[in-house]
């Protein structure tokens, strides 16, 4: 016999008896009487404490116990009955050594929450005395799983007369059918209900009358009881009570029916009167309950149309600073916002009231669901005053959703905070075109930016410890022991546990999320600790990590590990590429990611957003699980409109051929957002004949190029003119423009650009010839050569020898048909940032030549391109405040 | 007259147009008629359009709109209405220039939302036509605004009898009264109630039954209606109906009370029977609810006892990994635990499922609530077994929580990611001691660190890039212009715009929250960008970031704003000290840090804890405003256990001395942690007599000195016999511990520390006399040799001419009254790691003394100290996978 058993009886004793002054015993406190089947769905086994817990001194220390209720006799009593238990079960143990008394408790409110949360349940019949369904009890369960309908809730349906969403209780239902079967049609007939004065009685009167009857009710005290049952057509007996009338009373051709709760059997919930069968009927009706409410969690799971409430804007002139005009607007809280667009609680994750992660679940659950319409935001070459794609993307989305009521989302990336604080300005729009609470886009959102940063730096660390490591000990202390080493011959040891890297061939760069120009080229390891080993290195900024770039490609958690297991983070000595799955801590960064991965769904000034990570730096794009989420909720007729970073040159290009092809997405239409192009304006009203060479031209051509209609969106400024407007829109309708048409979302929200939502619907309902520019089978320079010639406009490349060099290793490792991501300067469509417009007759020289092996892609460097942003001399954080008591931040843009 | 009104006027009818193929006005479609009275509350004004949107192409374009309804006819008649209504509005504005056409759109159910957050409304009446009153409006509404009874749950309420939290509907409470008023007493009476098929008749019906009178109800359409009148005591005449019954019909002495809603006039909300005077009570009646109302959410603010349920642990024998002890509990929704402390929903933001910030405000809200007591745990000087402060935190709080059922919070600190992966192992305690779901707690948890990390190398960036353009660019350019720069004198204008800081005095350090060891020094500025401003600095762990300091020791928003202004970041050239508050910085890291300082809400395996950020290299300690929110929470008799970091000669006097004083909190008992101390017991099994100098014995003393009793919880492994442990309880006594126990809850959670919990509950009810070691205006040096001698048991201090210097200039500066943080190790009471148990007989070298101004102590440096520790050669995290199916986590500890 374990001794820890008395303490398990003892302790369950215990806290009730401490608690309530003694007298009442844990069992009759807590539990009502449970039949075995009932058992089974809501007791609990007292624990089985450990062996380490054996000892019987808790037993003797027990007069310690009552601190409150300390009289001299309560604390004799308890020593008393605590031994004679004792010495009970020691003697009851030497008998039946066999036997461990054992005590369950139940707690109905803990039992009832769990039942809530588990999807198999589709109703919870609360079979238990009247007094243990009290008002806690009774409101914890779920009313769509009250197939009782006994929740307040239900029962609030039931009178108002809603039956669309809770349950008729089955015995009222089960009563209604006799009576329908004894004497149809029902209207006008008199039912008189006996002892009806409980809710049941409620119910069941409110479907009599439902049914064009007359219902009478009466104690059964009632004097005028036979009075009653006389006048009746029929006559139902609810209990408690003496359950009967003398058949004398019952006026002829009446039918009684008697509803007796009485004992459960096993064969059916409710014990029945013999004669009516009540009691089955009442148990097909709960069944039927049951089905009925299956079916809706079914309903529930499919997809929903959405009853999306935009929200009003009353755009100011002259219009506010960003940062207002958010705090203008007041955000619906999340969840609410989640309902409306038919996802489910249990897909949400909230962070805070105004943002949350959505479960990739969301994919399988709608995965039949036919997808909505992509749209992608593209732009043309930047130039100082901005060209406003996120703008676009959330004027347009702003149109389609709250003026032409079409589902749409857009798909924004998240926005680094080195520029927030630097020089940029937010990422969140700007003026009625925004996300909002725009701080919280702007500062750590739902921390998927400081996930990559920890994860990113976390291969580094692995990087420099294990060559510390390595250079410092014998294979024989590095302890790395995955597989036998046993069967392993030395130099297979040796090759196992040394990655051998060469220090001067880490490509791996530390991250920070900070515009820290000192961090681009540093040298490490210089304390005495390190024992020598320094080298240079630097930071990048954490937006341009390869893990964000992995972050924005997956499709699937799955497909994210894998990537991230193959990250090439440096060269052995004899050559061979060193990846994360080597250095051991690829499942440690899946895990540091596995919520990055979730997209945000957050709200514009009107309706919806949903942020992807993304990657900047390298493809540039928002990440392919928010866009696939997207387009799952928005549905057939719907719209997502996605960025691509910069210029069609930049963004688009790598959207077309990285991410669509990695994910499989199809745009229908690309709109093209750009301010009014001075040079070409000049050069038009000038009639500077015949040079249509401009930048806009351009890149609609290369939007030509991959067969998807552009729509251009000109976001219009106070000073442009109408004769300008219009020119532009002509000519760019002359590039092969499908429409071109002014946006004033930033000054006016989504009314600003209903001309550009219709014309994107429009284009959107063509058929769109979507192709890749190459096959990915291609030799690599001739892929780069193509992206040069024919997006460009370049006359040929040039690769210096160590790119050729490069592409000669990748293509030996295997990595010759990897897509090509080009690290360019956005600036121009050439590598000279000061040539604008479409240059031409360039050769476009190939410095070096990178690879991203987990994310997937080839980058060639073309000229010098900064991965670590630096601060202004007046850097936005100067004006940055934040009010102490109020919490409010001004400054932000 | 503005043309966008046409605009305005045309959007808003185009929409429902365009959706229901036409004929339904927007004005028909979404509103209701409403009095003026109505209006004020839930009016929204269309939109006034700024003026840089005013064009009409708007209207001429107008042509394109029908998408989808595009039939001929359809185009034709929008072309027509649309344009004489603009020749209409022309002519009226010719005529009125000064009016302008506003529609005005109404939206009930965002208006009901608007009201359900706004705190300043106890009661919403809903008054609008029945067929207004659809399910998704009525059920809009909170219950607990919803003073007219109306909603399902507040039905449902009335008719299961429960009044406790509805509310009765105030014509029904009207009615009964007037019935009351007529004929009381009411018990046997017959009321009929003629019209009372809808809700109201129910809620009548009910309230009358429960008031033991009779009730009989009948459709007015009733063939029996004229016998039924002429039985009754009452008669009730509800609406709409033809509302009246000839006089004959009434027995003599009956009441008939008609019940007759009509439009509604200024004076009172309902309309009544001018005889009856049935709307003047009626609205009587809802100001009741409305007060009733208001009195509930004054109820709801104060303090409220807790309900908390805490879950079961079933402890296995042998205990599994921390993983998967924490994976088999499953954890409450935290919203739900929230609820069960009294914590109010306005309170909470959520954090996914498990995880909450909570609002500072609750300080305010519960002012003037006593603070419950104070634990603090401290540790012995750390062995190799671990002395698991944590896990003694957290099975102290099961203890008292779940089985005494005391009202208790662990407040923990936040774990680094650092030593996560590293080589520590959690600190979300262990065994059946934890918190839960650990996996959280242990990664990214709610991103404060990371916040730490973003704001720390804001600084960073700030410093360099500041030098950099000093260094680069004349007066002139630097661009900064907070004041009038006309007011200045040059001279002044260069102090102004120039921090002059010297490169080889700047003490700020940047930080990562990854163990990287190869960045404890590092060359910056190598790049040519940074043009030679090369110097050498190094990377901290973030939670050694003065601003982690900064977080555990600010008591409001306010205070962590004004102390991280008032960080030291580095020297000038002159001398001067130069602060985050004159980089500039100060605002944008208040932002940055607005939502890490509000402390963090998870549970234990059986109960609860509250997080503060942390500062382990600093203080050490938890943060103080998640001491005094729990405090609050647990109110007069609960119990607050916070844990101190290391031994007591570091956490602890760190506690008492900077803690303690900086936040006015004092602690009522110190529980030590500790595992059964070898070299205590070998000294006294085998009767080395004579000498207790043990680390236990000089920890219990450092603690009396303080004046705070000691209970010491020894942690029981299974190699220990009853002997050892007897042993070493006598003996704690003896060295003054108030009470010394063994516990049990890392193999059997909360059950296991029982004993401990009572322990301390009996000493926190005796009086602490607690008292500073030193007073803080003691010279700088007094106060080190004070703690020298004291704390460590030194003979004396030595200090460096360096730290002499230091404390010279700190005194100039008017440091001189900070308190003292020691930077000493942790692995013994003196400065020599391998020094155990007690030492004496040794002076404390002093080699160098830093001031963290900001977070407010001076910090004496005791021997070399690592502030960025480094991966082992097996680090944690080749062991932690993630399966991207289940999304579960495997190896993490």
């Amino acid at each position: 016999m374990k001794l820890s058993t008395i303490r398990n009886v003892c302790g369950s004793l215990r806290s009730p008896l401490v608690r309530q002054g003694g007298g009442v015993s844990c069992l009759s406190r807590r539990c009502p009487p449970v039949s075995p089947a009932n058992r089974r769905l809501i007791i609990r086994t007292a624990s089985a404490t450990t062996s380490g817990g054996t000892n019987p001194r808790v037993a003797v220390k027990f007069g310690k116990q009552p601190q409150k209720d300390d009289g001299f006799e309560f604390n004799t009593s308890l020593r008393e009955v605590v031994q004679s238990t004792k010495e009970a079960l020691v003697a009851l143990q030497r008998k039946n050594p066999a036997i461990q008394p054992l005590l369950v408790i139940i707690q109905i409110v803990e039992e009832v929450l769990k039942l809530n949360e588990d999807p198999r349940v589709h109703g919870v019949y609360l079979h238990l005395p009247p007094a243990c369904l009290t008002s806690r009890v009774l409101n914890t369960l779920k009313p769509e799983k009250d197939v009782d309908g006994i929740s307040d809730l239900n029962m609030g349906r039931l009178v108002r007369g809603d039956l669309s969403k809770g349950f008729v209780p089955p015995l009222a239902s089960a009563v209604l059918d006799l009576l329908e079967k004894h004497d149809a049609p029902l209207e006008g007939k008199t039912v008189f209900l006996a002892g009806g004065e409980g809710p049941l009685g409620v119910a069941l009167q409110c479907l009599i009358e439902r049914n064009r009857m007359v219902a009478f009710k009466s104690h059964w005290s009632s004097n005028s009881l036979q009075r009653q049952v006389m006048q009746a057509d029929a006559v139902v007996l609810l209990g408690p009570g003496n359950m009967d009338v003398p058949s004398t009373w019952v006026r002829p051709g009446a039918v009684v029916i008697r509803c007796e709760p009485t004992l459960e059997t096993d064969e059916h919930v409710i014990e029945i009167s013999s004669k009516s069968g009540l009691g089955f009927l009442t148990a097909a009706y709960r069944t039927r309950n049951v089905v009925h409410s299956c079916s809706r969690w079914i309903q529930e799971q499919q997809y929903r149309p959405w009853h999306l409430r935009s929200l009003k804007l009353q755009p100011l002139t002259p219009v506010p600073s960003d940062i207002e005009i958010s705090r203008a607007q007041t955000p619906k809280p999340v969840d609410q916002l989640a309902e409306e667009i038919g996802l489910l609680p249990e897909e949400l994750e909230a962070y805070g009231r105004s943002k949350a992660k959505v479960q990739l679940s969301l994919l399988d659950r709608l995965h039949t669901q036919p997808d909505g319409k992509l749209v992608l935001v593209a732009g043309i070459t930047p130039t100082p005053l901005g060209e406003g794609k996120s703008t676009v993307t959330i004027g347009l989305v702003q149109a389609l959703s709250a003026h032409l009521k079409l589902n749409s989302f857009a798909c924004l990336r998240q926005p680094s905070q080195g520029p927030t604080f630097g020089v940029k300005g937010g990422a969140a729009g700007g003026g009625y075109a925004q996300v909002i609470p725009m701080e919280e886009f702007n500062l750590h959102l739902t921390g998927d930016i400081h996930a990559i940063t920890a994860a990113n730096n976390l291969v580094a660390a692995a990087i420099d410890a294990r060559m510390l490591h390595e250079a410092t000990q014998s294979d024989k202390r590095l302890g790395i022991n995955k597989i036998d080493p046993a069967s392993l011959t030395p130099q297979e040891v040796s090759t196992f546990v040394r990655l051998d890297l060469d220090p001067s061939k880490i490509t791996w760069q530390r991250v920070l999320d900070t515009n820290d120009r000192f961090l681009r080229k540093i040298t490490v390891g210089q304390a005495s600790t390190e024992k020598g080993q320094i080298r240079e290195t630097g930071f990048d900024i954490a937006v341009a990590s390869e893990i964000m770039a992995i972050l924005a490609l997956a499709d699937s958690l799955e497909d994210m590990k894998n990537r991230l297991a193959r990250m090439v983070v440096g060269t052995s000595r004899s050559g061979q590429p060193v990846t994360a799955e080597d250095l051991g801590v690829s499942g440690a960064l899946a895990v540091l990611m596995k919520d990055a991965i979730k997209p945000t769904l957050m709200q514009t000034l009107e309706c919806l957003s949903m942020l992807g990570p993304f990657a900047n730096i390298a493809h540039g794009n928002s990440s392919v699980l928010a866009d696939k989420l997207a387009l799952k909720l928005v549905g057939r007729d719907g719209f997502v409109v996605t960025e691509a970073g910069f210029g069609a040159d930049i963004g688009m290009e790598k959207f077309f051929n990285i991410k669509c092809r990695a994910s499989g997405l199809r745009p229908n239409v690309v709109s093209a957002g750009a301010p009014l192009p001075r040079e070409y304006i000049d050069e038009n009203l000038s009639l500077v004949a015949g040079g249509c060479h401009s930048n806009l031209r351009k890149q609609i051509q290369i939007a030509d190029v991959f067969g998807v209609p552009v729509v251009v969106a000109l976001n219009v400024f106070k000073t442009d003119t109408q004769a300008e407007i219009d020119l532009v829109c002509q000519l760019a309708k002359e590039c092969g423009a499908s429409d071109a048409v002014p946006c004033h979302h930033w000054a006016q929200g989504g009314r600003g650009s209903i001309e550009l939502a219709q014309a994107v619907n429009e284009a959107a309902s063509r058929p769109s010839n979507f192709q890749f520019l190459y096959n990915k089978e291609m030799p690599i320079v001739e892929k780069i050569r193509t992206i040069a010639q024919r997006v460009y406009g370049a006359d040929d490349i040039e690769l210096s020898p160590e790119a050729r060099a490069k592409i000669d290793y990748y293509n030996q490792q295997g990595y010759g048909s990897l897509p090509i991501c080009m690290a360019k300067t956005h600036l121009s469509l050439s590598h000279m940032p000061d040539k604008k417009g479409a240059p031409t007759g360039f050769v476009l020289p190939i410095r070096d030549v990178r690879a991203s092996i987990g994310a997937g892609f080839i980058y060639p460097l073309v000229g010098t391109m900064s991965t670590m942003p630096g601060l202004p001399t007046r850097p936005c954080f100067y004006d940055i405040d934040l009010d102490p008591v109020t919490e409010e931040i001004t400054g932000l843009f």
